[in-house]
C-alpha cells in the first residue's frame, strides 16, 4: 500500500514543524526545523523537502509514502495559485511562488494555507471542533490570529485577509497603537504583550499593592501567565486586568458570533493555556453581549491540540484535496 | 421546452411579493398578496400555490413553465428541512415545516431560506454583489437584518441565526433597549426606528435650531429620510445625527470586514434610500477602523436591486439547486 500519510509542515520565521500525518489525522512522527532565512529565504524549501526525505529514509520509507506535503505559511496566501503576497520575515520578495517552489524542491504536490487557517482546520478536523462545519478559531499569542470556517471551508476572504481577528477594532477612540497602524486592536488587549501593557498600566498606578504588584517590584517585569496566576490567587489588580481583556474579547467574539453563528469559537495560542480563569471570564462577557439565539448555539472552547494544530491543519489540505478528486 | 420559469416567493409579516424569474435572474412578471395570517396561518400557502396558478394561467402558461418555488421567510430556517424555527409573526406555531407545507399546496418542489439570506443571494447574483463570491449584506431597514455569503454560499449558523448583525453590539455600556432583550445592538442606532430615535435625542437638546428642527416642531415628527434630506442641506443636528449613525455603521462593517474580508458589503433597505451621503459617510468610518489590506480590498456598495432582491434570492436557491444536480 502507497500513499498512507501526508507531511503537514507548519512554517514558522524561526521554527518549522513538520509531521507525517495519517489520513485519519493521527500523528505517525513529529520533528522541527531551524527555518533559514537567509538567501532571500532560497533555502526554506529546499530544507523542509530534504528533511521530509530524510525523516522518510530514517524510516525506511520512500516518497511513495506521501500523498502530498501541506504547509501553513505566516502571512497571507493565495489559496488557488500558492503564492504568498506578504513575506518579509521570511526573506522572500512579495508574491513569492511558495507552492510551486516547494513543488518543485520535493517532487510531491504541495498545498499551502495561511498558518492560522491551518491551526483552525486543525482544531476543526481533529481538535477542540471535533468535525463542527462552523468554527471560529482564535490564537491568543504574541500577537492575535484568526481563522474562519463556514460551511466546513476555510473563509479566506478576497484578498486572503479575512480572520485578522486581532486587527478587528475594540477600543473605538485613544486605544493603544498597534504594529498594523491602526489603534485600539483587539491584538492591543488580548495577546500576550497586550495582556502585560495593560498589566505594566494597572502596576503604575499609585499605591498598588499584592501579588502581581510584590512579583512586579521584586522582578522588574510582568508576564501575561503571572497575571493570570495572580488572579487565579485572587489578587485584585490582576483579576482587574483579566476582566479588562475577558470585557473586549468577550464583545469581539460575541458580535462575530453574531454575524457567522458558528458551532464553537475555539480559544487557542499561548495566553489560553491560562485556561478556565480565562474562558470563563470571556465566556460571561460573551453571554452578555450575544443575540439569545446565538448565545444558546455558539459555544467557546479552548483548543485542543496545542502546537499540533498546524500541521494537522495543514495535512487536512491535501486530505480534502483527495476527497474532491 | 418546458422549465424555462423559477417563481420566487418573498414572504413578508403582511404582503407577499411573488415573481417568476428565468434561469437567468430576469423577471418576467411580478405581483404581490397580501399575506392571510389568521386561521393559525394555514392559508398562506395554499394562497401562495393558487395565485401562481392564477398567474400561470393569464400568461397561458402551465406549472410544466415552472422548475420551482424558492421562498425567504422572515425569521430563522433550517435550510436543509425547510423548517421554520421562529414564526410568531405569520401565525404558525415553532418549527412550522413550510417546504413540505408549500410544495403540498402547490405539487412542485420548494426551498426555503430567511428572507435577509435571499436579498443577500439576490445582491449577489444580480445586484451590487455582480456575480462576487464573498459578499455581506446589511439591510437598513425599520430593524437591521444581514446576510453572509462566504465562498458562494449563505452562512446559516449553526442554529439558523448567522448574519443577525443587527443585533451586534455597537454599544456595549449604556445602550438604549432593543427588542431582542439586548441593549445597544446597531439595530438601536442604524435601523430607519433607530435614527429617529437619535434624532429626537439631539433636537430635545436646548436650544436646537435649524431646518432638522424647524420641520419637528411643525410636523411633530421626524423621519430618517427627514435626517437625510436635512443634512444634504447641510443642517448641523441632521449632520450630527448621521455623524453618530456612520460612526457606529462603519465601526461595526469594518470588524466583519477584519474577520470576513468580503469582496462587497452592500447596504439596502429603506434607509440605504439615502444613498451617497450615507455611503460616504459610512465609508470614512469603515476606512478608518479597517485593516489596512481589508481597506483595500473591501467595498462599500448600495444595493441595486431593491424590493426585487428577495424574490430573485429566493429563485437563486432553486437555479442553485438545479445546478447540483
Amino acid at each position: 500500500m502507497t500513499k498512507q500519510w501526508i507531511a503537514g509542515v507548519d512554517l514558522g520565521g524561526t521554527t518549522t514543524k513538520i509531521a507525517f500525518i495519517t489520513l485519519d489525522g493521527e500523528i505517525i512522527k513529529k520533528w522541527e526545523i531551524p527555518t533559514d532565512n537567509s538567501n532571500e529565504g532560497k533555502n526554506i524549501t529546499v530544507n523542509i523537502a530534504n528533511s521530509i526525505s530524510e525523516k522518510l529514509k530514517e524510516l525506511g520509507q520512500t516518497k511513495d509514502q506521501l500523498a502530498g506535503i501541506g504547509m501553513g505559511a505566516p502571512g497571507p496566501v493565495n489559496y488557488e495559485t500558492g503564492v504568498m503576497l506578504n513575506t518579509v520575515n521570511l526573506g522572500w520578495q512579495s508574491n513569492f511562488p511558495l507552492q510551486a517552489s516547494l513543488e518543485q524542491a520535493a517532487s510531491l504536490p504541495a498545498l499551502i494555507e495561511n498558518d492560522a487557517n491551518c491551526a483552525a482546520l486543525g482544531e476543526m478536523w481533529k481538535g477542540a471542533g471535533n468535525g463542527a462545519k462552523d468554527i471560529v478559531c482564535v490564537t491568543l499569542g504574541t500577537g492575535v490570529g484568526g481563522g474562519v470556517i463556514a460551511n466546513g471551508n476555510i473563509v479566506q476572504g478576497v484578498n486572503g485577509a479575512a480572520g485578522e481577528i486581532g486587527h478587528t477594532t475594540a477600543i473605538p477612540e485613544g486605544g493603544a497603537p498597534c504594529n498594523c497602524g491602526k489603534t485600539g486592536c483587539l491584538e492591543t488587549i488580548a495577546s500576550a504583550t497586550g495582556i502585560v501593557r495593560l498589566a505594566k498600566e494597572a502596576l503604575s498606578m499609585p499605591g498598588v499593592a499584592g501579588e502581581l504588584a510584590e512579583k512586579y517590584s521584586s522582578d522588574g517585569s510582568v508576564s501575561a501567565k503571572d497575571v493570570f496566576d495572580c488572579a487565579r490567587n485572587g489578587d485584585s489588580i490582576a483579576i482587574k486586568v483579566l476582566n479588562e481583556v475577558a470585557c473586549h474579547l468577550g464583545l469581539v467574539l460575541a458580535n462575530i458570533a453574531n454575524t457567522l453563528n458558528p458551532e464553537k469559537i475555539v480559544l487557542g495560542g499561548g495566553v489560553s493555556k491560562a485556561g478556565d480563569i480565562l474562558l470563563n471570564a470571556v465566556k460571561s462577557q460573551f453571554e452578555r453581549f450575544s443575540f439569545s439565539s446565538v448565545k444558546d448555539s455558539t459555544k467557546l472552547a479552548l483548543a485542543t491540540l496545542g502546537n499540533d494544530a498546524g500541521v494537522i491543519g495543514a495535512a487536512w489540505l491535501i486530505k480534502n484535496k483527495l476527497l474532491e478528486c
